[in-house]
């Protein structure tokens, strides 16, 4: 089992569950639009956030926001210890910095010293853009530069006393993210930091994040992930549940399986199925609805479902674990099913 | 490696690449509904087409939508061998069956000899819904049981001389599809229809199919994909091509590398990058560009990138393969950098 690093009261790995988190695109020193990004990204469900800090006054910053948010801040600092030191003292509760690149043994001691004392976890690690020049002069870029140059880093920490440190190793191509996780897992306890690097924009950053950290999930890799997206960081966080969800990791949800439809299809089974897969998001219970073009796959696929219902050429007919309840004209299938799930709902929470 | 089959010219299986197919969900008898389908799809890159064939309008109407089109057609059948033959007689290049449901010895019988004398492969499997009773009372719903299920269904048609077999064992649960895939990938040499069943609307489909399929391309599981998403079937096509570009399986293709953004950027390189990538989507030319926020990872990252931008407070620097080359306003950054990656395009094809 890997190490458990505490992050300002959630912890990760140790195999406790795997953590959400993301980085604000404010300027942190703007405190009130940091607070209000923060903020959206609690309400989605994102349970660590990292802000960068580029000067003395976003480390500074970090004071104000941490009285104004319960959720745990990880600082971002490039190169420099004596902002890595105020984060630490304005109260970052975990603070992501490569030692290797800020300076001598006097700079990397303060910095340990200092997150020993606050007992402050570190991330060090690489991505394809950061790796150690002398292992990228001997391995190129591979998933043994990306490990050895994240290694390199965590034994710098090491040697001067600090443990609870945080690893990542990520590329912006996905099967080299997936190779280096793979080859760091098997070579280090360190908790892991999953990610794909400069992912993209939305449509194509989903699809990388999700077969890079989805594969790696599957394997039992990855005890803290972030999906990096150019888009809104909130989309980030909807993203990453849906892969935990995927990976059969979150399971307190409410699970839509719903068939693409064919032409077998009598009835708009699709516009039900978004419109319940959307409302549905958000709902914290255990439970599995089918939505289903037609009876051929409906009822054998609705047998673990809670709830289901699959459509005819004038009538859909309502399944509760694969056994039909209800018959209802096809005009009345969306009001009937979503009373039944609130019903269903109720008695989750009431029974 | 696994067994070759030809679906109407195009190969899958044997080491040859992986190809996209999607479903229509038209009633296939409507044949103008369904060419058109056919025609989006082909459009947006879709390399097989599936088609449902409920009773003898649909069946027939493969020969008119043969007709029309170039791209091979699948007819999905249920149950029924008459409508199989049909399907066969008039022109579907492969037929998705369970010979194990469509009646005695003669019926099977029939279906193998034509399909032998057709040259037509055949697509056995089973999903969660549709596990013969037997393995799912002995298994459970479980990897084996439908792998054995599937298998069970392979092996009729081969005691009936079928050898061009193609096999899925798709189910709703991600976990659960890629367990059944390798264990079955491990147990025969039938080249693999690879897809999440069920996995429901756009935006929670393309990330359990993303997963699902993504890791096992990673594994080299699979030969053929269909993302199975409650939407516009050419979103299923969209999806497919990322998942096969974010798995390094195609390379023809506008890479855009882009950073999330954060508290360091200081122009709108979200905007840029969005821009870039849809623009370039449909472009089969292999260029690699990065789009960064911030000058701290933009050139390390743009190192192996053909063209590469990163921000400044008010200028943009311009890269190519990670050296800079120009330096321009952030309000002329987007300009100068499409008509880069024009020139670009028009390099690679003419010189």
């Amino acid at each position: 089992m890997r190490r458990k690093v505490n992050i300002g009261g959630v912890a990760v790995g140790g195999g406790t569950s795997v953590k959400i988190q993301s980085m604000t695109t404010t300027h942190t020193s703007d405190t009130e639009a940091t607070l209000s990004q923060i903020s959206r990204l609690c309400d989605a469900g994102c349970e660590i956030v990292r802000v960068a800090v580029r000067d003395e006054a976003d480390a500074r910053a970090i004071r104000t926001i941490k009285d104004n948010t319960s959720i745990p801040i990880v600082a971002d600092i490039h190169f420099s210890s004596a902002l890595a030191i105020l984060s630490v003292e304005n109260g970052a509760d975990k603070i992501r910095i490569n030692p290797g690149n800020i300076g001598g043994e006097e700079q990397i001691r303060a910095v340990a010293d200092c997150v020993r004392a606050h007992g402050v976890p570190v991330r060090v690690g690489a991505n394809t853009g950061s790796i150690e020049k002398h292992f990228y002069e001997q391995y190129g870029k591979s998933a043994n530069a990306l490990v050895e140059s994240a290694l390199f880093n965590a034994r710098i920490l090491e040697k001067y006393g600090v443990q609870d440190i945080v690893v990542s190793v990520k590329a912006s191509s996905v099967p080299l993210t997936v190779e280096s996780y793979r080859l760091l897992a098997g070579m280090a306890d360190y908790p892991l930091h999953v990610g794909v690097t400069e992912a993209g924009t939305k449509e194509s950053g989903i699809v990388k994040s999700s077969v890079g950290i989805g594969s790696l999930l599957l394997d039992g890799i990855g005890d803290t992930i972030r999906v990096s997206l150019t888009d809104d960081p909130v989309e980030e966080i909807y993203a990453a549940k849906r892969i935990l969800r995927a990976c059969g990791l979150e399971t307190e949800y409410v699970e839509v399986i719903a068939c693409p439809t064919c032409g077998r299809c009598e009835w708009n089974s699709m516009q039900l199925a978004q419109k319940v897969e959307s409302r549905m998001f958000g709902v914290h219970k255990r439970l599995k609805l089918a939505v289903m073009g037609c009876v051929v796959n409906g009822p054998g696929e609705a047998k673990d479902c809670d709830l289901g219902i699959a459509g005819g050429k004038d009538k859909c007919v309502l399944f509760r674990y694969g056994k039909p309840f209800c018959t209802v004209a096809a005009a009345d299938a969306e009001q009937t099913f979503l009373r039944e799930i609130e019903k269903m709902l109720y008695e989750k929470e009431n029974g």
